[in-house]
């Protein structure tokens, strides 16, 4: 192309007509795994509570197994702990964007009109 | 995986911080071309004419070349037509959204958490 143009993109993933992820809510598993508490990566989302959970509620029944649990006891008690399937799934949307990003970036470098 | 997940993607290209295409954008230049009036294609589209004459303007600037350009004259006179390059663009933008959506779904196909 004679310009240099550059490209964004967003990906989603559905179960059915239902939103399972996207970079937001990978985001927040990322935030809940590094936090250990669903409130305080909501904090840090600047999203409630509620909405935070929310979002996990629906990631948890979507993607056909647990991606957070809350943890019970244990000293500070009451923390979230992502899953070994919650780790998984992060890794995996965070290779699927990468891949999608250099798969586009090779495309457009051939785009001229 | 175990669940049937499917995926929603979108893309938009860019020069610099400028917006140049989005499916939007694509689908606003197929309408000018089969209907040649930027008018037709905007109601169309449930656009505004300002909305669409500045649509098609940036697009213009930002692609280096003219994809849209006014006929002057004829028997109608006023109507608009899209260029070889914003055919070109059409096209590319709509094989690059078709190429996206193949690899995607070849990737998530082995996603697996």
């Amino acid at each position: 192309m004679e310009k240099n143009f550059s490209v964004k993109y967003r990906i989603w993933i559905f179960s059915g007509k239902e939103k399972v992820f996207g970079i937001g809510r990978i985001e927040l598993l990322e935030k809940i795994k590094k936090t250990g508490s669903i409130s305080t990566a909501a904090a840090q989302m600047k999203m409630s509570y509620r909405q935070a959970w929310q979002m996990v509620n629906e990631m948890n029944d979507r993607a056909g197994k647990p991606l957070v649990e809350k943890q019970l006891g244990g000293k500070s008690g009451g923390g979230s702990v992502v899953t070994p399937a919650g780790i998984n799934a992060i890794r995996q949307f965070n290779l699927l964007e990468q891949e999608v990003g250099e798969f586009i970036r090779s495309k457009i470098k051939k785009m001229n009109f």
